[in-house]
């Protein structure tokens, strides 16, 4: 099951205008649902955004959530780890940034590094690798059990998309800042790490499973994480609670 | 397998000042394990002390790991959970003060609370206890393979111990700020936290099983606690780092 043998691209024929119109009103709509979520503060969101460099997890906070209100979302980008955090288990630094109830919370990069990178780098070996999947299928499952929605988007980019993106933020200035030397080297283990990606699909989904997100076009990828953003906190049946504080 | 059917006294004949002496020395060899425990920082060490009302948890603390430096070992007494705390799963609040290499982390009261209280309660189910004992268990194993050694201490009273206790609390003006009157109500539930506790022996050890200390004299407690912590940081061999730090 290959699943990022799929397409990175939207369907040919779709009307990217009519696409982005109603990218709009998913966003309105997003909007009033937050405002419940918050109010009722019955169920927490974690959104979880993972794909290769450049592949628009940036662009997708940005595409989907701005205009939220921000005292009830909060993005939490993970970086390598420090000091402190590697002298603690992979998934304490994770742990602490899980939602409260009726919070939004986005993952830019997050626990999934932790069996992607130190993988590929082979730092870890096999062993070590199901143990931290156990381990985050556990974890996963006390968050969804205790009344969190998890939603995990990977936003699936081709080879020559991110190519091209690594070129922009060469020459476009308010690119710049985005370029890393270092994004070049990884680049060059995209076998790797699409083979580490397909496992944690594979095996990572006692909770909820993947969103393979066909990203090599903003206004399509935005469209459809804002689709099931939308389409999941509508089947939640949420209300403004009708009691009054004491 | 009633554990709880065992003593809660040190066995007859025993020498009381023998076994103080013993203890003191005891915890000057802790002093010196926790010194290099820090120095190696490639350990860490989780103490997790439960019993009824009045068994002596704080009195464990202070009997066993007064003395040692501070900097290496920290207390944390959980309460019933904040409304921010009940506001995520119930490991967050617990995952939050997981030690870091190097360090003692001593739970007066812990994550068993969540299971104790709740249940005699009846706030949860049976299959919610199940749950969460899965989580716990999981959680312990997390901690484990990342290098923390757990030590998991029952501290086993009488009824008869745990009346005389709370009578003194009311009579001996500096045990008086200790006595609640919801222990006494508390204390009637005797039989069905025991069995709580019992289920909590049998099935939470999947990373360390539970000792049970008979705590009855806080002389004989001391020693079996110190005695523990000290041989289980022995058997790991723990050396000072020879390189030089950058």
């Amino acid at each position: 099951m290959m699943r990022l043998k799929e397409s990175t691209r939207a369907p040919q024929g779709l009307d990217k205008d009519e696409i982005k119109e109603k990218t709009k009103k998913l966003r309105e709509r997003l909007h009033e649902l937050q405002a419940v979520l918050f109010a009722e503060s019955k169920h927490a969101f974690l959104i979880v955004l993972q794909g290769m460099d450049a592949s628009g997890k940036d662009g997708s906070v940005k595409g989907v959530f701005n205009g939220v209100n921000p005292m009830g979302c909060l993005v939490k980008a993970y970086k390598a780890p420090t000091e402190i955090e590697r002298a603690h288990d992979f998934l304490w630094r994770i742990h602490a940034h899980a939602p409260a109830k009726g919070m939004i919370q986005i993952f830019n990069r997050s626990h999934y590094e932790d069996i992607l990178v130190p993988r590929v780098k082979k730092w870890i070996d096999g062993a070590e690798v199901k143990r931290r999947i156990n381990h985050i299928n556990n974890w996963e499952l006390l968050l969804k059990e205790s009344g969190t929605q998890i939603l995990k988007f990977y936003l699936h980019i081709s080879e020559e998309e991110q190519q091209q993106r690594f070129e922009e933020r060469l020459t476009i200035p308010e690119k710049r800042w985005k370029y890393k030397a270092s994004d070049l080297a990884e680049a060059k283990l995209w076998p790797q790490y699409r083979e580490a990606f397909e496992d944690i699909f594979e095996h990572c989904n006692l909770a909820e499973p993947w969103q393979i997100i066909p990203a090599d076009q903003n206004w399509y990828r935005d469209y459809l994480i804002a689709s099931a953003v939308v389409e999941r906190m509508e089947s939640l049946n949420m209300q403004y609670p009708q009691t009054v504080g004491e």
